[in-house]
């Protein structure tokens, strides 16, 4: 598992597309995108109060107050008609353009007015008190926004203050989600016969796809026959970004979607078969450069490997070099969690008042995850974990 | 904060919609759904191996091999058209149907072919081994997913398994986004005038609206005038389930935004000022039944209280129960940081290393917000943090 997390690494990313940054929540910038002017732009006060000489205010006091003459006001959103001289003060509005003459602004609660244009004032400042400077929060060219990183709902606000209104990203991957088996028939199918199952994992893969920032494409289903799944893929690859297929559940079906995605293109398969459990029979491959995934049959198997390893792989391809972290809890295991040394086990648990409480079942039921709150991972070195130990559970959202 | 967290809860819900599964991800269920038959509704075989009586192989071992006539083969997605009678099996494949007679399948590995026609097996079976149950996975009117919690991949692939293709969830929450101030121009503005800014906020609050499940609908910058302001919030309110209003920053306007919210509608204000850094004059009130959130004029602290406050109530209008967990990451603080008694602070830090860096400046400043990977909350109760003090950071995503 950790070769195949570090090892299996397709080069393949997607084009760029320029986006509206309206809509750019959570996409990946191609390039850093840097500020072409300094913000705010102006020295600005952050205060309601008077704009001021800092000087004028040295050595005042509650006992020994200043009295300065007001020369004039700032409206907001326009430029000061009045400068600040010697002895003088201008009113200002938090958010207004600092006048001329002036280095900082006096809070209104530390002044009073002493008689019609003149106020008293109590508190000396210094030089910037109440200012932000014209380059405070951005430089011209100082890096906004980084390349590589799911764009943040504060990072489109910034590109907002400094005037850029569209970004260019990675375009989405478009993941070809395809399941194979005679047994497998369509969600819609009201009335099963005797045998046949509904297609669980293609809706559920498109949803994993979607939220690792990929845009699924619905591959069908694909009867057990090596030859039609050749052909379903070979047709899907020029399409597709990655491929994904949830195999047949039997040997017979494995080793044919494994026979036909050996035959798709080089390099190929760069593996069959991981230890980890759920998901052993996974299947990982590079076919023309479009990259392969054989998911395991079981839906609850399928969906584990497809968060571990495929997950990363779309986040990847899409040009994401900052994954968003997972949301993590410490809990308590209720219970000894055995494992095999040299195999990853991924555990579902259930979470309540600090306990994670492990759920067993075949790993053909889907209930094991709707029941469970999230997973711990039993590292491929350990041989368990025991009943009481502080674990990391990855929840689900 | 604690009070307005726990005690500001207008009643309004968004009425229910139904959609189809595949576009559900995240979507909130009105009411829990529930298997209309047993899952997966046949007995099916969990290995490939053969269907067998347990009982004719109880006692076998590698010594004393019990040999059993092959009687059939079932297929995929087939009944079977043989049925298991004493001293015979049926071939299967995993995920078969399993035939009348028998009640477990020995795997594969632990059989060999004895001659054409005659396995040997040399491990017993127990019955129900190798069998997934008819109802295992759900027996009938079992809870598939419950109300009120956003829907994830596995129970999307549930659903389906289950042939459910559409689900009655919660409309998103309309939330109307007004931005107000004479200094506020739109982010696509090329050349600013003096005192000139251009809207942060409005692109940022939306995202994080989406985020929340909803849906932003753009408001506009209204000018520093409470009754233009009135105006706009009136119109606004019948297509709204929420309203927010990032203020203007100065005092006036603060005063403009409360009282043009004032005049709108019946129980009306409900706090002006929070005991929060950044982000103390934010206004929450209840107008005819849409929740106002007035928020500071500063974009940073507007996010800042939007992400608090305003997020849990967007879930809440759109019937989330069971808010996705954030991710959380603990670290230890680089630096003592101070904090008022009765105040929530929240500070914006870098982490490295296991170390949370705070990152300072005025509150006027969203590069504190990007140049930061999450934010610490400092308690009401607390009068600061030490240095070196485990700390949760929430991270961004």
């Amino acid at each position: 598992m950790a070769e195949a997390l570090s090892g299996f690494r397709p080069r393949r990313r997607t084009a760029a597309e320029t986006i509206p940054v309206a809509g750019a929540l959570h996409r990946i910038p191609v390039a850093s995108l840097t500020a072409p002017h300094a913000l705010p732009g102006f020295a600005r006060s952050t205060v309601d109060g008077y704009a001021v000489r800092a000087a004028d205010t040295y050595g005042v006091s509650d006992g020994l107050p200043g009295y300065l003459d007001v020369a004039g006001a700032v409206q907001m959103g326009a430029a000061p008609d009045v400068a600040v001289g010697p002895g003088t003060v201008v009113s200002m509005p938090t958010g207004g353009v600092l006048p001329p003459g002036a280095d900082a602004v006096i809070m209104v609660e530390y002044t009073q007015q002493a008689m019609p244009g003149t106020i008293e004032v109590v508190r000396p400042v210094a030089p910037g008190e109440g200012v932000v400077r014209a380059d405070e929060d951005a430089a011209p060219g100082a890096e906004l926004v980084p390349a590589g990183r799911p764009l943040r709902a504060h990072d489109l606000g910034m590109l907002a203050a400094a005037g850029i209104t569209s970004v260019a990203v990675h375009a989405r991957p478009r993941v070809t989600v395809f399941s194979t088996g005679d047994e497998v028939v369509p969600p819609g199918t009201p009335v099963l016969r005797p045998g046949q199952v509904r297609d669980a994992s293609a809706v559920a893969l498109a949803a994993l796809v979607s939220e690792s920032g990929g845009e699924p494409v619905p591959g069908g289903i694909v009867p057990d026959d090596p030859d039609a799944l050749e052909a379903a893929l070979r047709a899907a690859l020029t399409g597709s970004d990655v491929i994904v297929i949830s195999a047949g559940s039997s040997v017979g079906a494995r080793d044919g979607t494994a026979a036909a995605v050996g035959r798709l293109g080089e390099p190929g398969i760069w593996c069959h078969g991981l230890a980890i459990k759920p998901g052993k029979p996974t299947l990982l491959a590079d076919c023309g450069g479009v990259p392969v995934i054989g998911l395991p049959g079981n839906p609850r198997s399928a969906l584990v490997v497809f968060r571990l390893i495929g997950m990363p792989l779309v986040r990847r391809v899409g040009g994401c070099t900052s994954p968003p972290a997972e949301s993590v809890l410490r809990a308590r295991l209720q219970r000894d969690l055995p494992s095999a040394t040299g195999r990853l086990d991924v555990v579902q648990v259930r979470v309540r008042d600090g306990i994670a409480t492990p759920i067993f079942g075949l790993s053909a039921l889907l209930s094991i995850l709707t029941a469970a709150d999230g997973y711990v991972i039993i590292p491929e070195e350990a041989t368990g974990l025991d009943s009481g130990a502080e674990v990391e559970v990855t929840l689900y959202r």
